[in-house]
């Protein structure tokens, strides 16, 4: 991997998980005061660290994130936000023992079981342990990206290399995501790091819409979480670096959107038991908004996501989750295709293959559905997964 | 049962269930001519049957009712409607051969697969030997709710008896629900039969408000039907009885409400695979809306659901399906119960014992849900089931 010069990183076992080795805390280290931006839940039930970290961003002064998974440090109250700037403070005090870093320099995430009370001492000692550890290599960035996993099977890294104003230029990133990939962002936690100049207001303008077209774009039961959070650290313009002309910043856009999409579709695709990664793809609606409705309704649907597992070719649950997102469609201009079988035309049925198509679905890991609504140009492209008795069984037993 | 007078009832088998001995058109007549209301699916995608009875509804000339299951006649376009059609006017035929009677004058339903075409010479030698078996008997009104399920368990009915002018006045009800039971009204078909004396007009408006109380407050996966069909035939004023008076109409309203509620709490209770019934009580919001998109979202979470199956009390996830209900609630005044045990006041996690909450759930059926969001007076109650394998087995394998 090109790691952007300049962060350190560093994952560790500080015990907060019952799994023996596995890594449960991160940080991430900018050698010098870095631009930061944040993208956040926007459930009105938020945790303590998203709380500490939201006031933080956007600024041109971050020093570093500090990670704990695990425990999700939500609904905990005045306790659990003492705790949450209690990381960042520990987290500024490990890094430079002298006292010149200011908690404030720092933003903190936590993901895992909501309503308990985070275990101090083990975080503690994990981000002492961890800033001695600080690395600038690929095996310090994957431990990094591990110590920020929960239910994950796999670890989800992407980047992207690209010249930007005659400078060879590096965007990485690491995500988790597995339970409560919902609406809007999910139990997401999402780290991308770059060594392109940026400004705060322009970090913060940039994140948001790589986050409108990817992780608010994934979803795997519409349940939204009280931890989301998507951070990027960026270089400075002021350290040495020249401001982004404008068609640069263009240049930096399309490879930050197309890194984030690569990421947030990792999530569904290692979503809780799924065999499916569903790719919802809208079009003909009055606008974008409209259609993202579309996909959002067909992407929640039980129904569709129960027929996809089943290899079942039901379009009638396609149809008509669309036929419920609220919006506007033109029923009689309205055509199906499930990896590309017409199924549903102009609003009538078409002879079809049943068990060829069941046999696309089942051959492979990846599902496209084609819905087209018959109205104007607006479009949208959503990912979820199938819902399986794995899925179920999975968080039938989660906490007890 | 008191069945109100002046109506027949019949249930046949005419094979379009493939499974042996399965009643699958059902025919209730009215010796006069009735009043008819009709509440109907609000999604864009409508099945045939549900375009050509909404155009016969609020009526005072309906003779009656005809039904199939086992096929839901939508997404079936032009040649659908046509069906739906000719269903109405054989059953006019086959009730009246002298050709008096009008197929206007009765409403349709169609519940089962969506996406094939009726097989019509089936339906309409149902029709015809349902016509025959007509009879006012509490064996004949049976065979009628056997002829609307599909993959209920068990047959559902309600009935209301009470004094109203002086005159005992009867109620009765059937339906049928299992899948796609979702927000607004679902794959759910009733039929409510009274001898109380009604205005179209003022028949629609109380059938509307037993609806906004019980068929709308039931959801078992979020998915709208495309059928979605609740129909009054009540008797008609004119016909020898007086017209009710304010304090009757307050009487037969209580009435028709609650029993409406027993009959939708029927199909959660009876939901594909469902082990628990799960009552949702919100306390608290600013408007009764307000409180309803809280309990629509709880209802409709996934993760909520799987708990609840596990006799998990992960309370965790069912306040922050609260957070992103997009209506205001108020964090740090919000409290929450599971079957009476108090898990969070005030923002804030109670001690409890986990084992004694989980058994509260595990031992009984219904699991009870209260949860306060500390801004007003607004107040709802839904239903909805848990989520578990034998769900997803079924849906997995509905079709194919």
């Amino acid at each position: 991997m090109h790691l952007p010069v300049g962060f350190r990183f560093a994952g560790v076992v500080s015990g907060i998980k019952s799994r023996v080795g596995a890594r449960d805390v991160t940080l991430i280290v900018s050698d010098a005061p870095c631009v930061a931006a944040g993208v956040y839940t926007t459930n009105q039930i938020v945790a303590a660290p998203v709380v500490v970290s939201r006031s933080r961003t956007p600024s041109s002064t971050i020093r570093g994130v500090v990670v704990n998974s695990g425990n999700a440090n939500a609904c905990t109250g005045t306790r659990g936000y003492q705790d949450a700037v209690e990381m960042t403070k520990h987290a500024a005090n490990a890094i430079d023992p002298s006292g010149k870093l200011a908690p404030e320099q720092f933003v903190v995430m936590s993901t895992g079981i909501i309503g308990r009370f985070l275990p101090m001492e083990k975080i503690k000692s994990g981000i002492s342990a961890a800033a001695k550890e600080l690395a600038y290599s690929e095996q310090a960035f994957l431990n990094a990206c591990d110590g920020i996993l929960t239910t994950d099977i796999a670890r989800k890294t992407a980047e992207r290399k690209f010249p930007l104003q005659n400078k060879e230029t590096h965007i990485v990133g690491m995500c988790k995501g597995a339970g409560m990939i919902g609406p809007k962002m999910a139990t997401m936690l999402a780290i991308i790091i770059t060594d392109a100049p940026l400004e705060p207001t322009q970090a913060q303008r940039l994140l948001q819409a790589a986050a409108n077209k990817s992780f608010n774009c994934i979803r795997v039961e519409g349940h939204m979480s009280t931890n989301d959070t998507l951070i990027m650290l960026a270089a400075h313009p002021t350290a040495n670096l020249p401001e982004l002309d404008p068609a640069s910043e263009l240049e930096f856009a399309k490879n930050l959107d197309e890194m984030a999409i690569e990421l947030a579709k990792k999530i569904p695709d290692d979503g809780e038991g799924a065999t499916h990664l569903i790719e919802i793809r809208i079009h003909g609606a009055n606008t974008d908004a409209d259609a993202e409705a579309v996909a959002r309704s067909v992407a929640l649907s039980n129904l569709v996501k129960t027929a996809i597992t089943g290899g079942d070719p039901n379009w009638g649950r396609i149809v008509s989750a669309a036929g419920y997102a609220g919006v506007p469609i033109r029923p009689e201009h309205t055509d199906l295709k499930i990896n590309g079988h017409p199924l549903f035309e102009r609003g009538e049925p078409l002879a079809f293959e049943a068990a060829v198509v069941s046999q696309s679905i089942k051959g492979r890991k990846l599902t496209e559905i084609d819905l087209r609504v018959g109205l104007g140009p607006g479009t949208a492209t959503h990912w979820t997964t199938d819902l399986n008795t794995e899925y179920v069984r999975f968080n039938s037993e989660y906490s007890t």
